[in-house]
């Protein structure tokens, strides 16, 4: 039987054993007890790099990673061969109950066989506060296991799900010929997080105009010393990925030597914490809006005891 | 010149200076340092009897109001007669800068130079916790300030405009006939809070349908002491207004007997209760997001030598 404690659960991922592996994500994703142990582990641990996929539903992303993978195994990145790499699949808007849901990942099952690709559906009970959280921690977790490349995919163009992607070190943001409709209500969000453009399905009609769109907005934009790159891929028939993937490792390359990197990783941590400090607080302020102490402020504000906001002070022990 | 200070101020507004309420008014709505010296001011004074009316933009809810008023002062409230009355118009949807906007109730200028009857919109910057909280403090201001009815009236069928409506001692719904297609998105959350209902402009063909299907939803509902009277009215020809105003009167009377009314009152200071450590809670980790000790903490994280969770623990100094 495999273990319940962290600790031991860490040794065994670490000697390779996906089953423990699992356990520790679950518990990131479960946000309990469990999960803070399991923190407590692993964030001594360098962190993988990071790569966020993001695009809406049906652009071909999942293809286009199970595409990218191979190429990753062959080519190495930064210099160097690759021995693992880990996929997350992120998808708030599902409800699911938690777990390793591979069943959309059909299109992946070459992989699921071979031994260097882990591959992770990640879902929080409908609390996307919750998987905010739960993402950068199986993050450290899959850096503790020794992977040196994750894939973080989202689905969708929602801010949440850009946030996800873009807390990555290259953010990939994957489009298809006229992207326009489909990205609309973000396209500025996209814009923004985007390291990379992949115009995916381009044996269809309309990727000069998609292509011509995408320069056009990269031109108004801010000037930067990275410009992102548009890479045309038709990942069904694996055209343009190994591009792609080149187009990723120079990415990271920039990154490094422009020490760009310590600063997108502050960001990262910076924003982390702020949302671990308001999840906390929330918390704090739900659990003071009961209990005996709770009951005796509404009846001292009902008396005319006390007003409310002093009310609140004294239970925040603020006063 | 009028004064600043928000005791002074209670005193004028209580001698009858409505320039004076007007400040105090706005203080609430500007949320700072002097609406919580306001709020310790009165807190302690009875509250008013407060109706409040919600329904879509477009029912007719301030000419019903403007007719109400009228009937009202013949009528009087609770058996008395009826001195002074007070009208808050609640509109989240507006961002408006504050202050009082009158210019949309053009109808009411009958009203607008009776002494009797005074109105006030408020309004805050676009932000909606703020208004949830400013409103109770308004209206505690008003009840200092003598008022012993007031309307509180909000535009639109959201959540934020139901929670603020039914926060009243009485909540009316307004409707039209044929008010299916403006409510659906939040019809059960109307049904739940409605003491009373209206089907205004009932000259208009539908009115029997409306009926109906108002019926049908109540037969639905659980069981309570008080069924919700349909009352039909056309406001702009004052048909039915009477009866509305009547109405109320008696549900006035169904809650004090019953004892409803404080367990209501109770209802809503609890959730007001809530609402201030909420916001005092989210203030507190905004405020934490930023300084020294939170750049220490985000450089301990960086270097390891801190997990995010303990990181926020110390800030908040739960450890």
């Amino acid at each position: 039987m495999i273990s319940k404690d962290p600790a031991e659960l860490l040794a065994s991922a670490q000697s390779g054993s996906r089953a423990a592996l699992a356990r520790l994500l679950s518990f990131v994703e479960a946000g309990g007890a469990l999960h803070r142990e399991t923190v407590q582990l692993v964030y001594r641990y360098d962190s993988a790099y990071v790569i966020g996929i993001t695009g809406p539903p049906g652009a071909g992303k999942s293809t286009l990673t199970d595409r990218l993978i191979v190429h990753g195994f062959e080519v190495g990145a930064a210099g160097a061969p690759l021995s693992d790499i880990a996929i997350v699949c992120v998808d708030p808007s599902s409800p699911l109950s938690g777990g390793a849901i591979l069943g959309d990942r059909i299109r992946m099952q070459d992989h699921a066989t071979d031994h260097r690709v882990y591959i992770r559906s990640l879902a929080t009970r409908g609390h996307l506060g919750g998987l905010a959280l739960a993402v950068p921690d199986a993050l450290r977790v899959l850096g503790a296991c020794g992977f040196g490349v994750v894939i973080v995919e989202t689905v969708g163009v929602g801010q949440m799900e850009v946030d996800i992607a873009s807390a990555a070190d290259t953010t990939v943001v994957v489009t298809n010929p006229g992207w326009g409709d489909s990205m609309q209500a973000n396209k500025a969000g996209l814009l923004e997080v985007a390291d990379l453009f992949v115009i995916n399905k381009a044996d269809r009609s309309g990727v000069r105009e998609t292509r011509r769109d995408l320069e056009l907005m990269l031109d108004l934009g801010r000037p930067a010393t990275w410009r992102p790159p548009i890479i045309e891929t038709v990942a069904s028939q694996d055209t343009g990925v190994a591009a792609l993937w080149t187009a990723i490792n120079e990415h990271r390359a920039h990154l490094v030597e422009s020490h760009e990197i310590d600063a997108r990783r502050e960001r990262r941590v910076r924003r982390e914490l702020e949302r671990v400090i308001a999840v906390h607080a929330r918390q704090r302020a739900k659990s003071l809006a009961s209990g005996p102490r709770f009951e005796d402020a509404v009846a001292a504000v009902l008396r005319g005891d006390l007003d409310p906001y002093r009310a609140s002070d004294e239970l925040l022990n603020f006063a």
